[in-house]
């Protein structure tokens, strides 16, 4: 993979295998954190967005497109929402949407780099909204391979991996240690979710994920969708559970409570897209 | 919508509301037909590539995730499909999936621009691939408006509307007239397909097509899938049938005669497609 980022006149692109996809509009901010570089930047098209290594992370009016898919299947489907963990999601998109839900009564949100935190916080206020100052939101400054390894079993009821391509900081939440660590201390009724890249794009690493999944829990599935402002713009998120394929059945109460202020998750948009799995991936997951 | 391309080194670049979409690689022919600016270029992630006025509209090595997802719902469910109409489609790539049919005895191909016709020909021979030597290829270069409006009733078992955006030589192609005749021709058991833009960069014109073929046939259904060169890479098609919503339910003996050589369609893609209907949408849709 060959990632570079070009600043001209007045457009910022992000640059994959011989693709490119830019937005127009005016460069904000970059600075290096310890982890990473860190861009903010306001486009015509969706608003503020972040950049992380010049990667389109999210942007102000794109982000539910990918918010809302990560976490509804996960928390519309798990046995108990009291407990949640969110390893990254630093710009506060998957906490605000969690937060949603009545039911949930704390979450550790673990994230890796503070920068990413207070700078989302000033430049991107609405994608975590209300989050940043919900009492139930403990942030936690740290390495989330560390946090799992320390805690105990059974910890949580739903765990939401929301990390950026397996290059840089986010490598290790691919890897086998770590999601073995996620399933030890999630709870038996419930759900994991993980971006889980594009198949087009990122094919064997969408492939290997999936496949690493399938092996350390009893279920896992892909889901796909629609990220303009990825590689491709073809998307997936990968659910795993231990009881049954737990993440294919909402509980109508949640649906409920979140369907009115949904603008791409539904019921049915789910069930769609656990389907919509291209003949060419179903294929590759078939074989042994 | 502002739509223009520039080509700087060896990028070129679509641009669309404050967005771009580039591919890297070789311009190989630019030349104005008496319909539209045509562009021949070879691309290193996808092969060469067709583009009319500067939009993407096709590539060798990208081109089966929006032919296979045009045609396969509407051959697979059809009643009967001796006889089909595509209407554009000159790159070939419609009437070469609908050639794997045995079933199919005719096709007339009416593409307005016979340039689109031999440049693909030349210079993008895989997407046409033998269909351009089967003798059930009938091809007309005539104005698809005219050709529908002096066809008889009922002469044609399924039809194709495989255009450009409804702007430029396109534009009729979504008009009410034009589609009240493809009704016309088409036979009771019969399903239209038509390419039906993306939801996300042209949502209105998204909305008005389903609503304007829900108006004139009995029944009208969008499905979503992605297709990485076009704006937003999240695009639609939509059937339309008489008797009742014959495209969502295809044959036994059809899916057999083609899912191995699909590239993306299969039955439970199709079937998922249908339902990742975007919230939004679906809430859009449902106003009368």
């Amino acid at each position: 993979m060959n990632y570079k980022l070009k600043t001209r006149s007045e457009w910022v692109d992000e640059y994959h295998q011989g693709v490119r996809y830019g937005l127009q509009g005016k460069l904000i901010l970059e600075e290096s954190s310890p982890f990473q570089k860190i861009t903010i930047y306001d486009s015509k098209r969706y608003g503020k967005a972040l950049l992380l290594d010049d990667c389109w992370m999210t942007a102000e009016k794109s982000e539910k497109c990918y918010h809302e898919c990560l976490i509804h299947p996960a928390l519309c489907c798990s046995t108990q929402i009291d407990n949640i963990l969110i390893i990254g999601g630093g710009d506060g998109g998957s906490a605000r949407e969690c937060l949603r839900y009545k039911e949930v009564k704390s979450i550790d949100l673990v994230e890796i780099d503070l920068r990413v935190i207070e700078l989302s916080q000033k430049y991107l206020p609405t994608i975590g909204g209300n989050a940043w100052s919900d009492s139930r939101l403990n942030l936690q400054i740290k390495n989330g391979i560390d946090w799992v390894k320390h805690r105990k079993e059974n910890s949580y009821d739903v765990i939401i991996i929301d990390g950026a391509d397996p290059i840089g900081p986010s490598k290790e939440l691919f890897s086998n240690s770590f999601l073995k660590d996620c399933r030890r201390i999630l709870k038996h009724g419930g759900v994991l979710a993980t971006q889980s890249e594009s198949p087009e794009s990122f094919q064997q690493i969408h492939i290997n994920i999936v496949k690493t999944l399938r092996e350390i829990f009893d279920y896992a599935d892909p889901m796909y969708g629609s990220v303009s402002i990825y590689p491709s713009g073809l998307w997936s998120w990968t659910f795993a559970s231990m009881e049954k394929p737990k993440y294919m059945h909402p509980r109508k109460s949640r649906i409920e409570e979140i369907s009115e202020n949904c603008q791409i998750w539904s019921e049915r948009w789910q069930q769609g897209a656990f389907n919509a799995i291209p003949a060419f991936i179903e294929r590759e997951l078939a074989k042994t």
